[in-house]
């Protein structure tokens, strides 16, 4: 009487189906025009049209640097009377057309993981209801929902160069493109490829042509950007300070040897006292020494003077295509001694195979919850949640790991475990004289204008370790109570109001307790803070350390 | 005179030259017999003896199904004179040659995940001072540490067939074949394949030649094991009672849609009630719509009932071949129709894009601290560390994650956040009436024997939200302090001591609030759990239910 309750019988392949229906009607299309899976750039609205259907989900390769943008310009002119409700998929909100697919109807609802420039638009796109948004994610989260409930239908990603089996070439700039190839062309999708070259042989094949089904040669090549570029001649003798409190404080107190580093000035500062500031503590060899990171110029320095073993990257930088080349025991590179970047895998790994991830924030709370939202700007998470997460599926280990873990759990009934390094680094002022210690963050406020069903935390409290101001450390790991916690993260938030209402007493205390270490306390010498003790201190430098191998920007030079 | 501490200029190319010259002395000892890439199978020995360098980072393809068998044992035939010292990396240790690599001298060190049925000789040749573990790692971890630390110097692999270039279709059994390949090809490393068959044209490429360097045709197909297959005629009654309690207490109660289900009895009960008890409930459409999860021959039943939506797979099952070509909806198949696993993705699809992980375990302490650990043997984590902890990187909202990190939260001063369920499902008294539920792990033991600096825990009590047996559901979202967490899990430990040592008031008091909740308060029917709610009571349903297209293993036929 139990058995089963069968569906009436029921189609099982109507994705491949539709799959066949969508190149059929392509084929009919383009007809002569389709060479093999080639197709001119000119006729790249009639595949648009051919095999778009409304509604589908879409992912376009819109990445941290990398930028399907021929194919993202096109989609954002298709008539929405034809094709409509798309719903977008995609790593990073960029340019104006990724914005424009909404603002004209052709695209209904986004998922996606960062909108930096764009993120204004986004709140107002969505306050005019143009726009739904599923939901804002960290960029291997997003990528594991295309394998399990957001597949795409139909993708479009940018490599460098195709043969003409339709193989890829993405050399250093790989980034996102394999997971989003591999989840549409494995769910009977469609994958569509921009290139800057059609050539006969590829210095090699990232990305095998079975997986993809048209290619065009795009007019320009594709749009990257080099967002990991940091100027020296920008960072400041605070931030040598807060570097030089990193690396005694917290480097050499942990015996870090592999990280992750975020974006910007701060981390920056640290790069460039490694050379100087962390080689004359004795520290080479000892810290730094394994990177989950891009090829930072700024590290350009600390890689020369033999602190830097190896370093696996999300993506590539624009300029460092030829010092990378000649550092290959350094760097990922393939048998044609190019890179090769996996944002995927590097964020796998940056999450697993590293003991410290180290960032700057815009607003810390006296819980340790720390945001970058501001308001009217629905600006994602990118890949810092994956990093500043603790690895609690993580279970070998390592120096720095069981003592950040043994620090968490000293005289508490707890079995031991290992625990990751979650550094925010952040000046008491920002900008404009914004208090970087805030009673509440932005977040709630944001989550209430833009509906979220939480806010838009960047790093959660109980995850953070280590908060570093110009004015201290505070060691979170230590702290043995919610109050305790709220008085170390007042006792290094300087002049703020935040650090104004702090119990005088209980901050000496949890100094005298190690909990706040201030400069001095730490043996590191404010005197010394100053510009001179970069080991590059403006672009040039950084040039010249590379033996002139790096090639920057245009617009990082003045030469 | 801060100017960078620059080393004395040194090589920066020494893997790519030391790679050329591996190359160069494969070429030598080959000689003409060395066609392209592909060797014959007789001078395996003589091409490891070329390539190889005592001391090397060998990367051996032992996963949880597919081995590189042939590629083993030659290694383990290897004279431990011209080659030793080897430090292995594999993911699972299954075949004796795993271990007699250490036993002859070849090997010396290991880096691994899981050891099964090998894990009894681990520990011996560990105590007999003939092996070194570097770490015990969960899968999607190891991979991790391949691009940070542990990059291999020589890859061997295993392959469903090569062109004659050296492109490799992995097919259904990809599993970690990519981590592993892309790791060691660019870090100028050696990759090495067995295949089972050389093609001219290959149903399709799943690993691009240029990052293979040797194909050998191995004289058998790979060894590949059904790890997944369960018969149903083993499910006892008790199991479909706590098969009753997980779909009515945890999956309905959360609206649990994306998930992952470890391997064993208790979860198989659960996907072959799906089609009769959960439909009953009116819960199709509502709860197990997507998965991450082989394709367990279990869950065939849900599957034609039109429970589930997609499944994505770390690897294949063997005997599912046809099933899934004929199922192309469901699962991930490529444009040859058959199916794409990938453990990596798949292991990052279980952490971030699913809500819930359930799976057994042997041992449970007071904390909810669980673990597979047994005295002499060192099994290792698999991939349940990752799966089974709460993925604090996510930032997507679901219902059924919202809920549960609401009920963690509620009355306390948190910001709201999510949380993944993790369940963790025993009966109170194992095989040879062994009680699940200790006052001490046998993992403190194990890990002094082996000199582990942490006790082998495989998924940590504070990760763990329920814990189910067949004496009820302990809630342990719900529990306000330490103490009420021990008596929510001797609430549920039936007669075991730790069951006997229940606070019996404060255990009728956690009922009261909902901590604890038996069958009959979530009411489920005592009387109804028998093997008839079974959808399938043995393999010949199971081959039935799949309409003839399950093909299983001669070893689960009877007829």
């Amino acid at each position: 009487m139990n058995a089963p309750v069968n569906a009436p019988s029921r189609a099982w392949d109507t994705l491949q189906r539709n799959r066949a229906q969508r190149l059929e009607r392509a084929a009919a299309a383009l007809g002569a025009e389709l060479d093999g899976k080639s197709l001119p750039a000119a006729r790249i609205a009639d595949l648009f049209y051919a095999v778009l259907e409304c509604g589908d989900r879409v992912c376009i390769e819109g990445n941290n640097q990398k930028q399907a943008d021929f194919l993202a310009q096109a989609l954002a002119k298709l008539d929405p009377a034809r094709v409509n409700g798309l719903h977008m998929l995609q790593s990073v909100l960029t340019l104006p057309e990724h914005l424009d697919v909404f603002e004209r109807g052709v695209a209904s609802k986004l998922d996606f993981s960062f909108s930096g420039q764009q993120a204004g638009r986004v709140a107002k796109l969505l306050s005019a209801g143009k726009l739904n948004i599923g939901a804002i994610h960290t960029y291997l989260e997003l990528f594991s929902r295309y394998f399990i409930d957001l597949p795409p239908r139909v993708c479009m990603v940018a490599a460098e160069a195709a043969d003409r089996h339709g193989n890829l070439y993405t050399g250093p700039n790989t980034e996102d493109t394999p997971p989003i190839v591999e989840a549409t062309a494995f769910k009977n999708g469609i994958v569509i490829v921009q290139v800057n070259r059609i050539m006969d042989t590829l210095p090699r094949v990232d990305i095998p042509g079975d997986w993809v089904d048209f290619v065009v040669q795009s007019p320009r090549p594709y749009y990257i950007e080099p967002l990991f570029t940091r100027d020296p001649a920008l960072i400041s003798e605070i931030q040598v300070l807060m570097a030089m409190m990193a690396i005694k404080g917290i480097y050499a107190e942990y015996g870090v040897q592999r990280l992750n580093h975020g974006i910007g000035f701060d981390t920056a500062a640290i790069e460039l006292l490694l050379p100087t500031y962390a080689a004359s503590l004795g520290l080479k060899g000892k810290i730094g020494k394994h990177w989950a990171l891009n090829p930072h110029p700024a590290l350009i320095p600390a890689i020369e003077a033999g602190f830097v073993e190896s370093v696996h990257s999300f993506g590539s930088e624009l300029g460092m295509e030829d010092y990378i080349r000649a550092r290959p025991d350094v760097f990922a590179v393939g048998a044609d001694g190019s890179m090769r970047s996996n944002r995927a895998l590097c964020q796998a790994a940056g999450h697993y195979a590293c003991d410290m991830f180290i960032g700057s924030t815009l607003q810390i709370d006296l819980q340790g919850n720390s945001s970058t939202a501001t308001l009217g700007r629905i600006a994602g998470f990118g890949g810092a949640p994956n990093m500043g997460a603790d690895a609690r599926g993580r279970r070998h280990a390592s120096p720095a790991w069981i003592k950040a873990g043994q620090q968490a759990r000293a005289g508490r009934n707890m079995i031991p475990r290992g625990q990751k390094l979650v550094v925010q680094m952040v000046e008491t002022f920002r900008e404009h004289m914004h208090p970087a210690f805030v009673e509440k963050l932005d977040a709630w406020e944001l989550a209430k204008q833009a509906k979220m069903e939480l806010p838009p935390v960047m790093i959660y409290g109980d995850d953070v370790t280590h908060i570093l101001t110009e004015e201290g450390i505070a060691n979170l790991l230590l702290c043995r109570s919610d109050e305790e916690r709220e008085q170390a993260i007042r006792g290094v938030a300087g002049y703020t109001p935040v650090g104004l209402g702090r119990d005088r007493r209980m901050v000496e205390n949890l100094r005298d307790r190690g909990v706040i270490q201030r400069p001095e306390d730490i043996g590191v010498d404010k005197r010394l803070a100053t510009r001179d003790l970069l080991a590059a201190r403006n672009m040039k430098d950084l040039v010249r350390a590379s033996g002139g191998l790096y090639d920057p920007p245009q617009r990082f030079r003045n030469w």
